[in-house]
């Protein structure tokens, strides 16, 4: 099978990493095949929109037996390259960064926090769930190679200039948890993730759109 | 002015935290008048969404003067119930919790997270970023009165237990930062952050769509 990536809507890709984690504990459960309802209803999906993503990967479900568990396995596999580690650094060892530290993700995909880096001569020297905090002035030079992708865990305003120097390091995405709004250049990926945006966008949510 | 909330889209809705957060920053700063360019380049979402979100709020922008940002911001305030202060509360105090907890949500919206809910008896009783810490056992007789909305940073496994326990207690709404996914009735409005899959995410993009 040969899918073309690029042909594959962003809004799909990104429920890509979710059908994934939920196929890989059926399959550890000994499940061979699954529903569209049966994925739907695990993942809060709903079953169009799976059948109408699966469309995009060829996998075409058959009626009363649904989606090959194994196939979809594979083809999730090699389009999510877990076989290669990616990367990641993270700058910013408060508890949000501390979090991350701790959080298991190489358990459900292929990505490696491998160095961190903070300011508080109290963290400098130590290792945190195995990752080792260098200081900060030294992000330059201690900065490992092929590290496409760094967490930043910094207060507001430090988080400009520290993206700068990311990017000359050569950085390509970053995960934004700070409030600050990042000027990148067009070839630069943020994702930003703003803890009180999704708060209040949730109250909001609640307030004027009740029982949907 | 009487908009109808129903018939703003809601994409437009997830928008109106951040429109509101940068408004007020222009108005503290003593500006009047914004551009849409200007608040696209701030806020980073294209000019074009920028001017249609806004004529869902019967603001028209005027050629060659921009946005009244007065204007704006007391439709903003009014729309996001700014006066009207939401109660939250906060179940797992590690380390994710903790930086909720630290974190001054007031600053820039009005939800309070007003009691916090975890296992550890060395936490239990004390207070983190002001906030009181109670056992779990005692959440319902502990649950403060009109809490609509409730933060998740507890162990995956935990997650649907105190799931069923918080919509019992009231909760309308849940900030779900567990890789569980939660089934609720149809009532409930779950927001899912999941910090592997957003990882993964921004990984997946970066090799699949690069340079966009």
């Amino acid at each position: 099978m040969n899918i073309d990536q690029s042909k594959i809507p962003q809004a799909t890709a990104k429920r890509l990493p979710l059908y994934y984690r939920f196929l890989k504990n059926l399959h550890s459960s000994g499940k061979q095949r699954v529903s569209s309802a049966e994925l739907s209803d695990a993942v809060k999906v709903d079953s169009a929109t799976i059948r109408r993503d699966f469309s995009y990967f060829g996998a075409l479900g058959k009626k009363g037996y649904g989606y090959n568990v194994n196939y979809l396995l594979s083809f999730f596999r090699k389009t999510l390259d877990q076989d290669e580690v990616t990367n990641v650094i993270l700058i910013g060892v408060g508890n949000l960064g501390t979090a991350f530290l701790h959080y298991n993700f190489t358990k459900n995909n292929n990505t490696q926090i491998i160095a961190a880096f903070d300011v508080d001569e109290q963290k400098i020297g130590t290792e945190i769930g195995e990752v080792p905090v260098f200081h900060l002035d030294e992000l330059e030079e201690r900065f490992p190679a092929d590290t496409p992708v760094a967490i930043l865990t910094v207060p507001a305003p430090a988080a400009q200039s520290i993206s700068d120097r990311l990017i000359e390091c050569g950085v390509k995405g970053i995960l934004n948890f700070t409030p600050a709004r990042l000027s990148v250049p067009d070839t630069i990926r943020i994702h930003h993730i703003d803890l009180a945006v999704e708060l209040q966008s949730l109250v909001y949510f609640l307030k004027h759109y009740p029982n949907e």
